[in-house]
């Protein structure tokens, strides 16, 4: 595709899959993009679509206002940057690399100290679903850098800025993945458990396709998510009615599933986990709250 | 309401906070409804809403062609119903009550025993939602029996019927209340995260509050489900092409969900377990392989 003569310059370091699909995603949408990677051959399927590649980093950065860095890890983005900080001046950098919100701080800091307008940035898809509009992407950091690039931004997915504090985007990284991981293992739990007849059959229960079960499944994560909104003004309110579904009905509850996946032979290192957390919950006096009081020993650990 | 001449008559046996919403959406429904409890007094509301109130357990089920039924738990069931079973002979009993699949394959044999037709059923809202057509019914057993009062089941909610082996509903209640359980707990973990800054900000960062986190947390969800219908069918062909979020990737991602919450005072068990299941996944060979894979130690449990 042509590059477009009203769309700013952009250059992307960084050609592993997910710099490679950011790239190809400007290209997509006609940004003039220059690419890098430390390492090269990495690029050549990008100058086909179009791509200018740079020869040396400091000719990459040069190419651009903006620059989006996506390496392995926060020294990858010290030793490739390090040495160019004097040509990134004035100009801003959107850096896409994972790591720990104080790893963006200390990046937000070398930035300014630099004179580099620094935004942190977090990518909610794999490398294929760059470029839906569908897709988050978590940025946290100046303000400014946002609102002046926002349009390239949105080449790449559904731009959501959360805050002037650069660590913001990790942090929500770090956590929505968490949620990702509880909820698919909780997936798998259940996939496993309505699937076991196929090896055991200890109550005689048939077997079910994950196929078969997980369109039930995503159809309950819809009333989950219903839970989650009606629990939200609770944890900010820091008091959780219970209405018709405590923390003691839930523990009752819980047993029957331990037992079921016992009798199945499926883990129960999960179910545990979930049962001690309520019975801290209702040790602390939340047995008659919400299932959302369970964040009160969420933020205070057993020792 | 007044009932409707149209309408099968049902009974309701036990008229705790989700009985009563039962027989609630019957009558506003117009169903001629029949209740019972053990306990007197629990009935006069439903009563004012044009329920009959039965003197007998054996009145009531002789009152009506279905009887539904929710009580405590399983020996409640039998306890309540065993007496009565010669009256419930050529009739059709639904029963609510949570339990195991082996109960409810027990309760089946017992109902076949006295000639009546048999669904187990589990219902995925609490009683505020009874009524509802978004909610789902699960119901295994007789498909006749489901067929044959498949109205009356739609005024309860959306009645899905899982096959004929007694102990499905048990089985998904058990499977979708451990999903839902780990979605929420990955919420809260995730919720706990963002917001500790109210607290402790070892590296500075702001608080979000839970009403903040969720919209976003609610939106990364929709994209989890996709996760889940891509894997569904990797589970069922038992191979996980990783492409690009292998388990490997995602151990080293989980690294910095542990690091964020130990920094924030966030309790670690979570991300601890989540990493050991992901670790005992790439020890099994599956390093390579998709976060479905993560099924296959599941189904083994460590010693």
């Amino acid at each position: 595709m042509h590059t477009q003569a009203d769309r700013p310059a952009v250059t992307v370091v960084g050609l592993g899959s997910m710099g490679s699909a950011l790239a190809g995603a400007l290209l997509d949408r006609g940004y003039p993009t220059t690419v890098w990677n430390r390492s090269p051959g990495r690029a050549e399927a990008l100058a086909a679509r179009g791509a200018r590649v740079a020869g040396s980093v400091a000719e990459a950065v040069a190419a651009s206002p903006l620059t989006l860095v996506c390496v392995l890890d926060y020294p990858a983005v010290h030793a490739v940057l390090d040495p160019v900080a004097g040509k990134l001046a004035g100009k801003q950098l959107v850096n896409f690399t994972s790591g720990a919100p104080e790893q963006a701080h200390e990046t937000a800091a070398w930035a300014a100290g630099h004179g580099i307008g620094y935004l942190d940035g977090a990518i909610m898809t794999t490398p294929p679903g760059v470029g839906s509009p569908e897709m988050m992407f978590l940025y946290s950091g100046e303000r400014a850098v946002f609102d002046a690039h926002r349009a390239a931004l949105e080449a790449l997915g559904d731009p959501l800025h959360l805050g002037a504090d650069p660590g913001l985007a990790s942090l929500y990284d770090a956590a929505l993945l968490g949620l990702m991981w509880s909820t698919l293992t909780g997936w798998l739990h259940g996939t496993a458990l309505v699937g076991a007849g196929r090896t055991t059959a200890a109550d005689g229960a048939a077997p079910t396709a994950a196929t078969a079960f997980t369109p039930v499944a995503a159809r309950w994560l819809t009333a989950v998510t219903g839970f989650m909104n009606t629990y939200a003004p609770q944890v900010d309110a820091g008091r959780y009615p219970g209405d018709d579904a405590t923390v003691d009905v839930q523990i009752a509850a819980v047993g029957h599933l331990l037992h079921a996946a016992a009798a199945r032979g499926v883990d129960t290192a999960l179910p545990e986990l979930l049962k001690g957390l309520m019975e801290r919950t209702a040790a602390a006096g939340h047995g008659s709250d919400s299932y959302a009081s369970v964040i009160e020993v969420l933020r205070s650990p057993a020792a």
